[in-house]
């Protein structure tokens, strides 16, 4: 299976994999994929720097990209502290009884207090591209909206392609006239941020929209051969995956988290506010439960939605229990069964994808 | 393009198309394709019996079917009147008010009062079935579950196929255990009664729940013939086509939904429980609207919450204005720009869908 995208990228297979673990991504691009690795989870410049240098040496010298995280609409600035204040004491003790009902203990002494995700702050994630620039990044993603014309101007200097997330036609027509060089289609079945147009819907109305000379992946229920074969009839010259690799070996899986993603049907997501302000889907289990309850508030909008639950999140997940996880993730969450090195899983998406492509031509 | 669906139901190309229309199935299977005519809509089996007897004449030969509606929870039984006893005057209320807000004129005197849908009782559609079997029909189709056992068993007997509509593989696997020949996995993007999970997850899921032996139709998001070919790709020996009817010149549509339908885009659906009770995808407009606002009480149960709304929706029909007609639609409402007889649209599909499997045979 070949599409154009693979002379545009450089790769073996129209596959790009996104993932916040650079293990997920260097085993990706080392196999014939294209590996991007998600910034937002960087609040200092220097760790990202850090973690280039490692991808760098650790790619086999194949092509990567990253994906920053600049909203369309910007949310409020600010130092962790003062965006605190802006959080209402209602929500804070919701959180709280919400953790206590389900059995979450406090932190430990020795857990590092991570201090709320800002990567979506434009001023982070500005700090975010300034560090890739430094490095043979091949692309810039952005997960939400198109990024700054100067964010743009600035990549196309250094000869990066630009990528922006659309979950509406009318969205990706707009990146397109920003500049942006490639378009990914979001469907409503995929994991994190996502509108709620389903991909088979989706997809052939951002071809459509955008024109033959801009190229689109599929995001969204894609997680076997047969849906990558989907994709393309559908017009994608690939497709971006980021759920199947949470069940990989190289993405270091937390146990309470393998658990849950192996026990999960496809109806065992929900697209919800609680996790960053913006709808995002996520694995549905107690925790997500809890805020749609009466009682529950209104979640916060960006940034602070997620400033509220980021200690939350740190002892949900450290509490062990595959119940309470919180993890944004499609509904091909039904399909993760066992946990494989990437490579493998790629291969096995190639073979399926190639096997489904020449069934079909012989149906006609 | 031809599947093994092609030889089951002795048709030119594995298009399924429903719809209440008997001009639009007859059409559809004059066609080449295979109608299936909703039946919902029959309070009488005397009326259906009209229906059916004009479609032996106007098939010319060709294989049809028909959809009835046994929800698996058979909702209360009992006459209009009875059954009327049981909506809360909190609920009659609201309707009143609301149209009256939206400007929608009372019916006039010559207006036919429906007295709502009772098809979806398992009394009326029981006696859908009986008509059923005194025709050439060649499928029974059930669109809420699988159909009881002894209609399965009579169905059998006399021939025919049974179909089922299933929103989850748990329900796909079950319908095949009840003895049901083909399932049609409909996903969310899909109009009128549908569930959580988008097709591009739910075919596959299904088609490998179901195993090799029971074809698989997949509904929702189906407007052209790239989306079919997705369709194939995933797994799917055919699609079910239902909402890209609606804007044929044989539907006979009235001009305030034609208006409607040719504006819309694929976001300007809504998944409700208004309509009949049981979640279902329509146009949104500023009726469906109406009932997403505080005030508005929470849908009824089936089949009380058509009940209330039956004589609304005449009225809202009636208006004349296409920011209140109440409809299901699928997503694929967003592709709907013009109205074409239905055999032009079947021609262009099966053409789209034959030089998209081209293609994708040339990418291996």
């Amino acid at each position: 299976m070949r599409t154009e995208l693979c002379e545009r990228l450089g790769i073996e297979h129209p596959i790009v994999g996104f993932s916040p673990s650079e293990h997920v991504v260097a085993a990706l691009s080392r196999a014939g994929g294209f590996g991007v690795l998600g910034c937002v989870r960087f609040n200092e410049a220097d760790e990202l720097e850090e973690v280039l240098t490692w991808l760098d040496a650790n790619t086999g010298g194949r092509p990567y990209g990253v994906d920053v995280v600049m909203p369309s609409h910007s949310p409020t600035e600010g130092a962790p502290t003062d965006l605190d204040k802006l959080i209402p004491a209602g929500h804070r003790d919701f959180v709280e009884r919400t953790l206590l009902r389900l059995g979450v203990p406090p932190l430990g002494v020795d857990a590092s207090r991570r201090e709320g995700v800002l990567g979506w702050l434009h001023s982070v994630a500005r700090s975010h591209v300034e560090v890739a620039l430094n490095h043979p990044v091949r692309l810039i993603a952005n997960a939400l909206g198109p990024p700054p014309p100067d964010v743009i101007a600035q990549a196309h200097a250094h000869g990066l392609l630009v990528a922006a997330l659309a979950g509406r036609a009318d969205h990706a027509r707009s990146h397109v006239t920003s500049g942006v060089d490639l378009v990914v289609a979001q469907g409503y079945e995929a994991g994190g941020h996502t509108g709620e147009i389903a991909s088979m819907v989706l997809v052939p109305e951002v071809v459509d929209a955008v024109g033959e000379s801009v190229p689109v992946l599929a995001a969204g229920g894609i997680g076997s051969g047969r849906q990558i074969a989907a994709a393309l009839a559908l017009g994608a010259r690939g497709v971006w995956m980021g759920s199947v690799w949470l069940g990989t070996a190289e993405y270091q899986t937390p146990p309470a988290l393998r658990e849950a993603l192996l026990k999960a049907g496809s109806s065992d997501t929900v697209r919800s506010r609680i996790y960053s302000g913006k709808p995002a889907r996520l694995l549905r289990n107690r925790w997500t439960d809890a805020w749609s309850e009466a009682e529950a508030p209104a979640p916060l909008p960006m940034p602070l939605q997620n400033l509220l639950v980021s200690e939350a999140h740190t002892r949900l997940m450290e509490s062990g229990d595959p119940t309470v996880v919180p993890m944004p993730v499609g509904q091909i969450v039904g399909r993760m069964n066992e946990v494989r090195p990437v490579a493998d899983v790629l291969a096995d998406l190639v073979a399926e994808a190639d096997e489904t492509l020449t069934r079909l031509g012989k149906l006609v």
